[in-house]
């Protein structure tokens, strides 16, 4: 496949990442499925660091997302390696799949000096083929050998696919008077939807929590950040966020809700909301970056489903792909939703502009200051349904002939 | 808008349909949206005509949709018109909207001779719009003095909006050895998922069953036909079908489960099917006409969703628009779908290509074979989830830059 051209809502440019000591990462290029870059990570932690995860709810996930979720659950949530292969999505695989995964753990864990069940896996890429790991014996050394905390952008590279552009950033955070690193980078352009963890994502922090701490500011930034985008509305088999805290910086925390943390999670959140909108922004065929914000729904959760209902609207968003301020199909996404509304107090902005209102289109409507508004690359949309306090923020991108080129023409 | 190329899906020709002795149409052009072609279709019925109806599912139903359901309440199922206006949705339209509703429902009942609760609408078109009616004072005894019985092809016509081509069916059924007519027409072309009735289908027959009876059958034969199709997943808010039984054939029968309706039900059934494999064949922009069976599930209900999640999947869509047999986004949707799959077991056919066992692709698998099939219009999908004995089948078409094109470019 050719390259694809660079995302026009991508940022301008790769942030500078400050590394978190101890953490070292190395790629390589394996030919497995991408010739001329690299397409395998290897991530090495020190001893004691602690590791949460979000996996994929698909109920056909692939080898790499048992191992994990499996490793996680064996070791309480330890981890001494990362290991990452873009191209391949070992998924679909049936059992060769599963022997696979446990191959390359054994071969990361001889490399690195650790335990197998201390090795994380993801995978990303085409499902059923199988995944060849018997070049991994040669080239996991020579990653080792050569290890280094600042290759973030290599590392971003290293793991996507049809993205168009590497994705990371960095936040930092105090915990007890001590300054922490978090650093994170992710992968994803299309397949992507929420319900799950929706894609690859990885954050690395030297905050001091424990894994059961670290799992649930993990499981609580996932809802607000990744599963609050969408792309396509589709569900991968692979999709995996995992978190990594090497801890040494001061006493460690165990309880999530200790107020010591409140500084702490407002970055991590922080961090996957950006890491997020960055997956949206390379979002296949994408041309708009779209905010949604829905009000007035039963509870934060209803919000969120309308929200989501708009988001994954094929009609509005090839209205907004074609610049045309639809506000009727945003009417239809709400009663499609099949939350709560009431029809006659339904409230809708355009890009700021007062809309509709008590059911109803405003004399004071502009189509003209409405179609001004679209024509920009950031489209924001408000809606309010009239029924309680409920309010939720997704995120997504239009639907273009762009996405029916690449999806139509590529094998991913 | 120019006009579009007809569907490559369409049928060779519009079928030939037997009129229902009594039932009498007219169609005339009020130019409220379209100037060239009529665009208001009234259907005038005789007396002891029962009717039964299914609308959409949507919170934010339009106005002619909840006064169809409260007349059919308040009258117990009796109809003598049927009035449906093409072009303006009347949804969204606030207090005017029900104004309009109840206006034209006066007017329609004052020329035929009935209450107005006996009057029942239905609309298509642009969504939020006023709906100016005060023309139908005008233009409904002119069609009402030119009703014929004859103008099936008209009608459906009169009805249509993005739609290519004119739908309309006939079947013949046998009860108690007296033959049965059931004639029906239907539009619609996008904004088409189940999960409702989905767009306007109307049907007529002289059998003689009462509107309770009549509601039993229309509502089981809507399950297997409109809810079983899909387009793009998107939800109208006019979404309506309605059955009308002039009952003139021998004495009236009321128990929907009484065995001399058998073969009624089944011809009944058929046309509803074949009326909405005509709006799938009409999506917009589709190329390919899509058949997907799901076998093995935990339940007929859970098969359903599994295929409707397979069918409303944009990277299946595309993939097949692409004639790409990419099944491995066929193992991704049955994962996304939330219902039980057994991910080792799992079996895929395309186009009877036994394509993939026990969770991996076979050895047997021919590429050449699936991707001559994929050139063909009629694709076929076959899945094997491995727990049950559910099994559906849905219709769909594929996702297309044609697709994209109307959408963006056109305020349906």
């Amino acid at each position: 496949m050719a390259k694809l051209p660079v995302s026009p809502l991508a940022p301008f440019e790769f942030p500078s990442i400050q590394p978190v000591p101890g953490v070292e990462f190395g790629t390589v290029c394996t030919g497995i499925r991408y010739k001329e870059r690299p397409d395998l990570l290897m991530v090495v932690f020190p001893e004691n660091t602690v590791a949460a995860g979000v996996f994929t709810r698909s109920k056909a996930p692939a080898a790499p997302v048992d191992w994990s979720r499996a490793a996680l659950a064996a070791t309480g949530g330890k981890a001494r390696c990362l290991l990452v292969n873009a191209g391949n999505a070992n998924a679909f695989t049936g059992k060769k799949g599963d022997e696979a995964a446990l191959s390359s753990a054994e071969m990361a864990a001889e490399v690195v000096g650790c335990s197998t069940s201390e090795v994380l896996l993801a995978s990303t890429g085409v499902i059923g083929q199988p995944l060849n790991v018997s070049s991994f014996k040669k080239f996991l050394p020579i990653i080792n050998s050569g290890l280094s905390g600042v290759l973030w952008k290599d590392a971003a590279a290293a793991i996507s696919t049809t993205d168009t552009f590497p994705k990371g950033c960095c936040k930092v955070a105090e915990i007890d008077g001590q300054q922490v690193i978090i650093s994170g980078i992710a992968k994803g352009s299309g397949m992507i939807a929420p319900d799950m963890a929706t894609m690859l994502g990885f954050v690395f922090t030297d905050a001091p929590v424990s894994s059961e701490c670290l799992q649930a500011i993990l499981s609580e930034a996932t809802e607000k950040s990744f599963n609050a985008t969408t792309v396509d509305g589709d569900t991968s088999t692979n999709d995996t966020v995992m978190a990594f805290a090497t801890g040494v910086k001061g006493t460690i925390i165990t309880d999530p809700a200790d107020p010591k943390l409140a500084g702490f999670k407002a970055q991590f959140t922080a961090l996957m909301i950006d890491l997020a909108q960055q997956v949206v922004r390379d979002g296949e065929g994408a041309t708009k970056f779209i905010t949604i914000t829905v009000e007035g729904a039963e509870d934060a959760a209803a919000a969120k489903k309308i929200a989501l209902t708009i988001a994954n609207s094929p009609l509005v968003k090839t209205a907004i792909a074609g610049e045309d301020a639809n506000w009727g199909r945003i009417v239809m996404a709400v009663g499609k939703s099949g939350e709560a509304a009431d029809r006659d107090k339904l409230q809708i902005w355009i890009g700021g502009q007062h809309v509709a209102k008590d059911g109803m289109v405003l004399p004071s409507y502009s189509e003209e200051q409405a179609s001004a508004h679209m024509k920009e690359q950031e489209i924001d949309i408000r809606v309010h349904v009239g029924i309680a306090d409920g309010t939720a923020t997704v995120w997504t991108c239009d639907l273009t002939h762009g996405y029916i080129s690449i999806n139509a023409d590529y094998r991913s």
